[in-house]
């Protein structure tokens, strides 16, 4: 049998489940991984790939405790994390793949990963227009969410009063732009100054807010509405959407993406405000993109379109090289990522 | 000018807003109020009704208070209360309404009131095969409620799991009955042994308990619900919509009808499990019957229809003589009444 070409394989692996905010030790920079640049098993169906890019989301940390009723399961305490990427594929058993391929899905926090599970995975035909990590952003997931989220669930009509907390992150930042070409009138909230620049000057928001200055969310909301809300894309959960709560208008609707304020607390804290869903008559509905997959390739062609022609930006926050990923992820729940968190853990 | 006959018109007066739970005291019984029989001023378009039965619904907890940016204004202090009823007519300005005819709508709590607003009458057809009572009730605003909550905003499917809280009020007990019509599973709860034994023998739900006598009331939903609940009418809100809410299948509907639990509390409890309607995919609704007005005749010919054929029935909780409303009223938010409660102001 010949010798096999072992090449390092560093990897970001999950050490166990935990409980409150993840911290950067959860995880562990494993140097000593190698891999065989090897085509896998015949009629395995699998390709290897090289990551080149890792995006880092707040749903992540659902997979980081020991729960299995969820719409997707836990990580593997010793193995590595999970994540969207975008990779370059290296070796292939799949006649959809072949070496050479970018393709964008589930893949591992490591340099190389053998992947299996092909099903989901989404080929990319590279586009100068539009750099490669988008697709885990603007054209991935994120990006996917905004869409779905805010023409789907909150279907909105032209010169309502849109609000979007978390607004400068990867899924805030597209509502509001989207929002804004649909003719609506769009209020971001975020937690620093130089976000609430972002959101104003170049995200193209009518309004934004600095939470973490306010005293009183409900005042806040109250200034920036003095007629109400009609569409709330909360992204947050917590005392900003108790607040929002107050100020809806009649058949309003939320739009429940994340609450990433409530995600680490193993006891959220208390919605008070729900009254307000029966005298407004609000429609308040969680959901998931992957309900709205069947309009997937209509958002790649409409956003992909906004973008080359200029009517919507994106912001990514490029952290350079696997050894980044764990403080980068984590820096998340900290309000630290300005825009799209990405892991460059190649170069093209 | 002629002495005009003056009738006694015992009153029931709102003496004051309120902050908690109504007291009896919270209104008057004013015995030396008097009325002329005599038409209605010429052009006034208005009519001048005997009270025949009034209706005491949870929702005018609400207009005991100062608040003025509701979907309803509030009472007015030293007037006599004001809500659903069945009346007479007995002098008529508006060529709609004629003497002798039966009419629902908006009446005083008292004997004989005069009407002005009288766009949102409806004339009462009678028929020998449905209470005159029932107008308040099966075939009125709370039978409607039941109906475009459970069809328009529920959105059932034949075979769904349906659970219904305060299950054997006045709505409650026709959105079982409706749902089992629709080939569903459904389980009510109530806070008494009696209401319960009502819910099992009497309108057909196929489980039922006394939220009362419940612990934990997540094990006791789990109990009853081992495969989870795709649509929860709720009528109470509080610790029970939050128990739901870890309840629910994924794309469960929860139409949000009333917070009777809540709606004397200043300050009203947290609700800690929103985090589900992310997970699940939930679409949660709040809703007025006032929104569905245009399926109103349907729905009249549907549950008359029903109600006919022995397909439902409906109780009603009927206390005798205007003296009796402050504390039918009052008992409302004690779980006191049996069924739709029902003030009978006179016999026909």
């Amino acid at each position: 049998m010949a010798e096999e070409a072992l090449l390092q394989n560093k990897q970001v692996l999950f050490k166990g489940y935990i409980d409150g905010v993840p911290k950067e030790t959860d995880m562990e920079l494993k140097v000593d991984s190698h891999i065989a640049l090897k085509p896998p098993p015949q009629g395995s169906s699998a390709i290897l790939v090289k990551n080149l890019y890792l995006s880092c989301d707040p749903y992540m940390r659902g997979r980081m405790r020991d729960f299995h009723g969820s719409y997707i399961p836990p990580f593997l305490p010793a193995q590595a994390l999970e994540g969207f990427g975008v990779s370059k594929v290296i070796h292939s058993d799949n006649p959809n793949y072949k070496p050479g391929d970018f393709i964008t899905g589930f893949t591992g926090w490591e340099e190389y990963s053998l992947i299996q599970r092909t099903e989901q995975l989404r080929k990319i035909h590279p586009d100068d227009a539009i750099p490669l990590s988008f697709h885990v952003g603007l054209l991935g997931m994120p990006g996917f969410t905004a869409y779905a989220g805010f023409y789907e669930v909150s279907t909105p009509s032209k010169g309502e009063y849109v609000f979007v907390s978390a607004a400068s992150g990867a899924v805030g930042q597209l509502v509001g732009q989207l929002a804004k070409l649909h003719g609506c009138y769009v209020v971001g909230s975020a937690g620093s100054k130089e976000k609430v620049d972002l959101l104003k000057n170049k995200l193209g928001f009518d309004e934004a807010f600095n939470y973490k200055e306010e005293l009183d969310l409900n005042a806040a909301l109250q200034r920036y509405f003095p007629q109400g809300i009609d569409i709330y894309f909360d992204n947050v959960g917590g005392d900003m959407l108790d607040a929002a709560l107050l100020n809806m208008r009649i058949h309003g609707r939320i739009a429940v993406c994340g609450m990433v304020s409530q995600q680490s607390l193993s006891k959220p804290i208390g919605i008070y405000n729900l009254f307000n869903l029966i005298t407004k008559r609000i429609k308040m509905q969680g959901f998931l993109q992957s309900d709205y997959l069947h309009l997937y390739p209509r958002f790649l062609e409409d956003v992909s379109s906004y973008y080359k022609q200029g009517k919507i930006v994106y912001i990514e926050d490029m952290n350079e090289g696997l050894e980044s990923a764990p403080a980068a992820f984590v820096g998340l729940f900290h309000g630290k990522n300005v825009g799209k968190q990405v892991i460059r853990v190649a170069h093209e």
